[in-house]
């Protein structure tokens, strides 16, 4: 399986974990099931979209309308799935970490494959590994994942960075990119297991 | 009237419908002459910006300024006249409806003669006809109507396929086009004067 | 120094301002360094990034990444410096109005720099001030700043208006530019001082 190919099964990958976290977090909020499509779509697309937007390329999803139907039927299927077995709702933040971990990796590819520097393929890549995720927490009135106390977009911002090391080392990029991947994950599961979280930025003290 | 006009004259309507939802909803958090014409020109013209960026077509109000000049008299004149006349609020609901079944068919048109693909016709249609009023919702600090219990853009998707059907069957465009805006319209109104909604998406056992 | 030159300054302080905003109003609610980073990013790049978007224009910071360094550097900056002396946090009202002021001039000169109208670029011009604060307040959960009770896109407003005046009279564009962005500060800065703000909008009578 060459490069192009791992690329495009963890983007379909990514795209149905990231439905299924915009399909669990429109439960809670009991959106009915066309709400929840909605939801279950701007999550997965929405990082990529604003990706194609900035980097001025034809938006992925109006050129492959294979991802349309992946986020339509997997969240089809997990609707009526979840009428007769149940899901655990902490499922939500792995899933939520394996989405960041790959669309993180892809987006910065596809900043790299364009020539473009360091700080913008790390830029686009955090980007679409955390937007989609930020918006579906905005449109059900919560605080973004990204903002709570544990690691996020710190994990995304690691993972990338290594991933620019390893191609200026000239491991293959095929493996680089797999690596970075669970990097990312790791860093992110660890974190919620074990609560960790960087240093809060507080003011010595501030006259209002 | 021929269906280019009709879809211009429809379209100046939905800017004003839009716009008059946006001025009533800052109305009740009491923002200030300024910051109503904001919210009325980011519901009136959020959907179809997102659909042009998305479409890579030139943004139609970045074009023709006329969806400028609409937003702010039809704006001003309900700021003023709203000081001398009742307007009753549920209007913002009908309003809304109004806005939604004339964007959703626009945008649908506009992917349409782009020749592009079914779902992408569906997608560019329900987020022209949705995206305003979600973002006006966001801002106001208000759970996006889209997200309330009664079929909102589900009224959106079933009268766009309509469309893709009629036109498939060969029906006149114009024909079409207003069968499909009547449909979302009263689909929209049905839902709300007898509080319709789709099942809800409700796991049979969550554990936290 | 010429007017590209004066241009390019004030976009780099205002990169720097908006980026302080973003990061003050992060610490309030107790982001990690990262996170802090991220709100400090959006603040600085959202407005400039809508607008080249929509003027279909390369975004600003793809094509030239000091941006991205300006925001990292004078964020990580402020972070430690905030450990060792106090940071009023009124201070963020100066700067976001300071940043309002220069991005509203410098969005409205890069519309006029493409022969657009003059309703476009006022559009242009208010949209580089207030998104990039827009977005920072929404995802922070709180009532955007533009939207509370003082003159706030107004003064954005009458500054680039009067901007289109000065340059419609033939002064030299320097001026024009310098005195924009003066008129647009020292406005918002009286309305916080001395709480001024526009009439309300108020329907005489709503019933539900």
């Amino acid at each position: 399986m060459n490069l192009v190919q791992t690329l495009y099964y963890l983007d379909l990958l990514g795209t149905v974990v990231f439905a299924m976290t915009g399909l669990l977090a429109a439960s809670r909020k009991q959106l009915d099931l066309f709400g929840a499509i909605v939801i279950a779509m701007v999550t997965a697309v929405g990082g990529g979209t604003l990706r194609d937007l900035i980097l001025d390329q034809p938006v992925f999803w109006v050129e492959h309308n294979i991802y349309i139907y992946v986020v339509v039927f997997s969240t089809l299927f997990l609707f009526f799935y979840a009428r007769i077995k149940e899901i655990p709702v902490k499922l939500l933040l792995y899933l939520d970490a394996l989405g960041l971990a790959v669309f993180s990796v892809i987006g910065a590819q596809k900043a790299m494959a364009l020539g473009l520097s360091d700080p913008i393929i790390i830029m686009t890549g955090v980007m679409t590994g955390v937007v989609g995720g930020v918006i579906r927490d905005v449109l059900m009135g919560e605080v973004p994942l990204i903002f709570r106390k544990e690691i996020y977009a710190t994990a995304s911002f690691i993972g990338i960075s290594l991933l620019l090391v390893l191609v200026h080392l000239n491991l293959p990029v095929d493996l680089a990119v797999i690596l970075s991947v669970m990097v990312i994950f790791s860093l992110r599961i660890w974190a919620i297991l074990f609560n960790i979280g960087l240093p809060v930025f507080q003011p010595i003290n501030s006259q209002d």
